[in-house]
């Protein structure tokens, strides 16, 4: 089983990037972390950032047939784009949306996310232990069905 | 560390309760696993379930001095109810938001979340499972700060 | 085929309660002419009344299995609870939802139902009368199914 | 005592329109059934359908004085008509307001009726019995007047 | 020059319905003055009403070439009807907008007009006088431009 | 009989006011003929101009028990001044609002008037006849009630 | 195959009708056209206008069984008419939308339309061309499905 | 003269509950002060408070006949509770709503008053004092109109 | 200690003003008794009323180090003016808003008040004794801070 | 004449994407019937495939002088992106907007198009037969216009 | 070239009105800076500030034929005032608007400036040298057209 | 000192675009003219455009420690996009939001900006003089800071 865990715009500048709301991790120490946690249930991860709304498109139409499902962060695209959403169903990838601060007790323009309604389970607040809290989940998930 | 874990209105109904969408364990079920993990993660946990709001205000009242944290699945009492947000905010106790389903891909009235701007995170859409992810969370969370 | 009758927040005080609305016949008055009716419709009525909305949920709880049909005035609950609602789908028992006065004639924080949207039928502004022909419609109905 | 009962647009086709929403008895079964019930009440009823806006106000302009209520079902025009709502409000005829479906489980453009806001009373989701329930609810209202 | 006086639905009801708010004075009570005025002002009037909006449309249209100007009470089909005023200027005929009430003191539903936005002038709220005023004033508009 | 004529803000500049949408007439112009339709009517007029609210809610106050009736143009503070409605209350002196534009073709900003709730009736897009006609028609109204 | 042209209010006057608008085209002119088309393409049309909304039901519902698709340019009444959508939807024939113009470059009150949520394809902004290409749109539509 | 004092969720906590927002004086404080001014003022107080909202209306039921008017501070059901309105309505008892906070300068939530609208007057952001304040106030206002 | 006691537009007039909304009491009836309270607290008070929000502003900006705390029952002002909020920020002097009628039960654009975001508490619906509630408890905030 | 033919993102999935939505068709498919047709038409296409808002924009930006009209199936941009818009405008290209669904029948979220705004005709639900239909129409409407 | 430069309510109190936010320069400091740079572009400046938007429109007003531009800081009327925006249109004087703040990042209700629109160009968030900055950008523009 | 000048979509066409709306000045022109401005206050500006949001999020996280202030006009994604303020925010460089036609006054799309809450300031409507002042303006607020 294969998992994608992609994130967008900004999140590479994480561990610099305010550091008060994002923490101090950087991105190469949560994929760190990503790797065990896979190798530990027994999956593969592959994992990918940019800073552009098309290029995560193309990210995600890359995952046809590849990838059984996906965790994504989509940073501050996530709570406008319609096209990620699509590119999922496009695809026919499930994914678990992700996100290290709770956005719903943030500033009104990111209490809404566009990509929750495609997703199958949404994750946040948790800092970068979300991402391994949303590997386990799914996976577990994915198997539940297989 | 003890770690509170309430059920609002009509959890005590899981497993026969619109089983297409909550699934089929009980809410027993998801109790024995959680004190299975609360076990391997060296912590207690204390359940209730209530139907009233009240109630519930109550019972977090209850936890000052008692808690470390909670987790909370508020049912229908999510998306309205202040009162019960001011409880954790009165007794000063951290709290996860849990949801079986993806409150985000549901109807309009269940996508915003009251608790949501008071909790520490929110997790929503894994099923039962959920609760387990939510327990690791808050546990390595109120770890890293104490 | 048990047709349960709930009423909500100051039902209680029919009668004596602001009479120029909601007119002179006290609740009694309202089961006795509900108990002849089914008498007649050869069904059983079981009543209740609560203040409490987590009272109402329980109530409709307990109908699994032994009622086939409900009649619910909410009262000011109506305009609001999704728990009720809930409540009712968590036990499979179709409901009516009946009102006094006509809310839609009324101030605009009574003129929604979200009560509404999950039942069979709404009757409202028939005053005391709209529990019979509700108790009627819905007998009908079932046994049209049945 | 004579009630009208009005029909508004495509409720001619009831029968064979949608059948799965609106049912399978046509507007002369409906009809049928209710001058039965009026038979049975002692009072008289006069029937009429019409698909134009303009057309219904006509026909509720010639009530006045000639009957003592009215039944309507105004159909698409229930959500938008103040002309409507306007014509019985000039010839001082109390009415009902009848729908076979539950409009408040609809959709969004159906779920306001502008027509309520000048009724008597107001019923829907019981199909074609509604019609019934209405007539001897609106008879014995007036009937506790007179 | 000729000038149209239309009247729209339940306005031919005007002594009868619902004195208190529209007065006494009947439609022909209001043409017959209106004639007088249009002796005195040396133009033609026309008269007509209607309870369709469609037959209000077919009016207008009839005006082109025929009519300079017109006087317009669409009653409830003012606050919604984009047609009539669409067939206003598909003639090319300017119109002043009249209302016996003062539309902007009433219920919130008529308080927004969509003829507005077309008319060459708006009068509401002086009763049958306003229809006086209002040739007096379309007249003198047209004369000044003529 | 005395009626006061008051103007707001700006519209001492009439004349050379954007005349394209405000006409060339100048206050003083239309003063004069209010004045001799004044004379006609066997009325008094009492006229004032004022840029500020303040000044407008003194202007008013000064009525009491001195003018039967008053127009007034308040300019931009028709679209959101209580004040001066509330002071029209205040002396309990019924009046005409008049504009010389239609409001309701203008911007959106100009389209509500605060004022029109409080009046007795309203005339605009008529330019400067409007004054006249408001004057006829408030004398009218006045005298029949007397 | 058999396919009905429909058009609304005001669209007989098409050539004179604000030209800048809406082209210097007769209705005639589409029409002729259009069978042209029709001829072409194998089917038969069936033209009509109606300035009324229950005339336009009253058509749609003769269609019934006799036609296989229609298009309709219901001109204002797109913008609210849910009993044209009701119609349609009540005899169960696809339609397609047309419009002259971009509706939705046009004013706010006309970017919204009610039909088109219960259309198979709409079109706007062509002019005249449009029925032309709305008409072999649907005629290779249906051919695809039989 | 009987005067009630009925406090919502949460405030039992006071005093430990968020002291740097409601201060540091327990609910015994306020009501030891209250008791105080009632002897003073020559009036009775009776005194609870409640978690529940339904547990809030069956107290205020059960002031019928027995008080002549309440001080209310409903926490956090202020803000939604129709139903808490009702009783009092139902039972035909003034209420004073009384309010800590300055609930106008907090979290938007927190800005509207269901319960204000049914109250004879507010007073918030006093802290303790207020409910002195009000029972002056209410006091005052009943026995100018006994 | 010196607290100022403002008034807005038409306060003026009470006593002669809508009398059954505002009272009988004049402003100097409301003033005399304000005095004597204002000796009994040991505090000195100013009284002023002004019809202008450009006035009551200039009244506000003279209070800097003279008054140490502020009465203001703005009318009209009150639901919109940011102008006279800043004033008391510019000067720094703490204000309790005032009025004499509860605004939370009247018409809607009065139920919005722009100054209570800023004042430290707010007091509505007590009539001129609200003036007195207010100055008794602005002073015991005063002294418990000083 | 060149024509444009731009498609953005998820766009180049077509044919497995979401079939029983978007159809069985590629865009391969698609702009090989495009080319047929315009080679009937005698005009040149030139056909392009972005994910890419940025890439879009580009795109088009090259279009100046080069081509005489466009069609645009932007995908999820066509709700939101004001600089795909904004880039016709730049190179003044006409185009219209294709989309292979009708849009105006689907989540609330496609059925606003920011682009339509600044199209010269719009045209959806065709499924990939529009794309033709879009290219005959422009053409004419160019073709007309030279 | 004559530049009017006009300050509304409460800048006056610069220097000492909240600073943290407005600085420390006093207004007289501001103007003295803008007469040093109005010598510098060979510019006269007339420098006024007033408390009430009456005196502001009445300022304005006296500008025609006597200013060729102005810059307007109008405070807290930036947000609402209408009269200012007309008063300015009606003398034909284009105008540059300046905040001292950026009031895109203040609160909801500074966020919104209606003077903006009738602006030529709008300057904030720079203090007190944004007035410079506008002086600068207001005379290279007027100059660009002379 | 450095200062980066970037800008967004569409602004490469400066000069051809619309030059009505943003006039005859080329991008190239306007660097020209900031880099004489930057040579004046001895400081470097670097310059870029780029037509992709992801590209100007890429270009400002190349800013970190390379520059202290930025300029950016960020064209069409001035009014939704969060990424690029994120970006700002991520390398904590401050920005003033420049545009050279006054927003606050074009289309109601382009009237909010999703940047100009994290700006430093605000410029808009000067045409291309807008950077030159904005520049002038930054270097002159980071100046008295340092």
């Amino acid at each position: 089983m294969r998992i994608a865990v992609l994130n967008g715009p900004n999140l590479n500048l994480l561990g610099t990037r305010e550091p008060a709301l994002y923490g101090r991790q950087t991105l190469a120490d949560i994929e760190a972390r990503l790797r065990d946690v896979a190798r530990e249930l027994n999956v593969e991860v592959e994992l990918a950032q940019e800073n552009g709304e098309g290029e995560l498109v193309t990210r995600i139409q890359a995952l046809r047939g590849r990838a059984q499902g996906a965790l994504i962060n989509a940073g501050a695209y996530s709570h406008t784009s319609l096209a990620i959403r699509d590119a999922f169903a496009a695809v026919d990838v499930p994914y678990v949306e992700v996100h290290l601060t709770n956005i719903f007790a943030r500033e009104p323009e990111r209490r809404h996310s566009t990509l929750a309604g495609g997703a199958v389970a949404v994750i946040c607040g948790f800092g970068a232990i979300g991402y391994e809290l949303a590997l386990r989940g799914l996976v577990a998930k994915l198997s539940a069905r297989g």
